[in-house]
């Protein structure tokens, strides 16, 4: 099993949700209704060490920015559903070989952030373990319900639009120090021309298929049109290496043009990377000069 | 430092919260203004092998078993500010020697006792490590914000009152399959009489000084009023071994009388194990026959 079918697993045999649920499981977030006109958007995700940085520093992190990414990719589940992040819950599983120092740096790099976003933190539990340190934030966020983007919604024709650049998060130190999308996703949700939203952690196509899955469409996706970290960026890596925490998302034709002519974040491009297509296996095509002739591995699997 | 002093600095170095948060960090639970007449509690708390349960399942434990522990921990958590549980959140590390059926006996536990206790799951993450499984739950709850029940406020006269009984909670397996108090913490908070609340965990020595700093106050405990699990069960055990996830509570002395008599629940014994008393250090005074001459090891601490 992978971690959506786990999840799937752990989720789907349950009884059905009281109304005021008004986003169940299964996109980036939950949304349970908070007054007549604010959703409450909750969501819980981990960092391992080993798993989403090293141990030893090896990929340029530290305490701090380990810290710093928990919430960072917490952040960015906020934003793939339009919502403003508000409240924050970490718990923490240390090992004995980490000093207080580490433990303090760790948290540091969690209040910074916090700090930056606007994010109070109300509640933590800290243990320790015999093994890597392990550690989740559950965080919340407002958002209109009237405005909530979710994974599904994207229709045949509308177009697949990306913010930022894709690939070598790992190389570039990207996946430590990235800045989750709030303040465009805010913005994108409040224009009402988005369909369908989510972010991009396990990777392009990864995430690109969870959206054509939960919407019932497929996608035609041009890598050629995909911008590149960097100049050595590989094609491989753009689709499949994941970390990039930037937004996909679907947009009608004919409000495509007047959502980017009136994009006010000159320090973030937009791109059009594809259209949405009908279609009965939910599948993403690659095209363009850089297009892979075989598939790739499609994204990176936590729990695998 | 001690859980709670990692906790302190973790979150007591931030800025103000918000006229919303009406229960800040420091309690059971935070505490969100909701609606006029309801709050949302909310709060997280670890299970990790090896320090919540034996790994090789040597106190009785199984995956299902950990699982349910897992949950009941946080329905306690709810208990305690006497609110009704409603959503929870799951985050999970696996080693690789768990089988897909070890992590399937997990959720069950989870869902089982969710149904017992009409609790919603809402979210998850899930993720592999090198280590031992580590899991953490955040829970949400329903309360009346004027009758929320915190561990500050009990008052010098007040009498010290406790559910059911205390010690031998690993010998008897107890400590897997306790049943939260969240009907009888629920019927205290609405009786209008308790003045502070909190649940034992850590142990019932050193969670009632928790109850005493956060209020101001002392308290001196009668042991031999302290009901024991069993016939064998030592005053220490009693004292500091936790995991009770019993009530501990304040009622002033006139209304202790009604209270108990009016206890609508035949299955529990309620006892009055103690009276809080004006004081400048925040003590437990131990007395009675059974009062151990030296103070005992308090409680446990996770952490260290």
């Amino acid at each position: 099993m992978n971690e959506d079918q786990l999840i799937a697993r752990l989720l789907g045999t349950l009884p059905q949700h009281t109304e005021d649920v008004i986003v169940p499981p299964g996109d980036d977030c939950a949304a349970i209704q908070w007054t007549s006109d604010t959703a409450m958007l909750i969501a819980v995700d981990q960092l391992v060490e080993g798993r989403h940085y090293a141990p030893d520093g090896e990929d340029g992190s530290s305490c701090a920015l380990a810290g710093r990414k928990l919430l960072a990719r917490n952040l960015s589940d906020i934003a793939a559903m339009g919502g403003a992040p508000q409240y924050a819950l970490l718990a923490v599983s240390t090992p004995q070989e980490h000093t207080e120092d580490d433990i303090e740096q760790f948290f540091a790099g969690i209040r910074d952030l916090a700090g930056t976003y606007d994010v109070q933190l109300i509640g933590g539990d800290v243990s320790g373990t015999d093994g890597p340190l392990v550690s989740s934030i559950t965080i919340t966020g407002r958002v209109n319900p009237e405005r909530i983007c979710r994974r599904r919604g994207a229709r045949a024709g509308d177009l697949l639009l990306a913010t930022g650049w894709f690939g070598d998060s790992v190389a570039s130190g990207h996946h430590l120090n990235f800045n989750p999308r709030c303040r465009e996703a805010a913005w994108l949700a409040a224009s009402g021309a988005v369909t369908a939203m989510i972010d991009v952690s396990d990777g392009l196509l990864i995430d690109l298929q969870r959206l054509c899955r939960a919407s019932g469409v497929s996608v035609s996706l041009d890598t050629d049109a995909v911008l590149r970290r960097e100049h050595r960026t590989t094609v491989q890596s753009v689709l499949s290496e994941g970390e990039d925490y930037e937004l996909l998302f679907a947009v009608p034709p004919e409000k495509a043009g007047d959502l980017r002519n009136k994009w006010p974040f000159s320090d973030l491009p937009l791109s059009c990377i594809g259209t949405f297509r009908e279609s009965e296996n939910e599948s993403v095509t690659v095209r363009g000069k850089s297009a892979p002739e075989k598939p790739p591995k499609s994204g990176w699997d936590h729990f695998a």
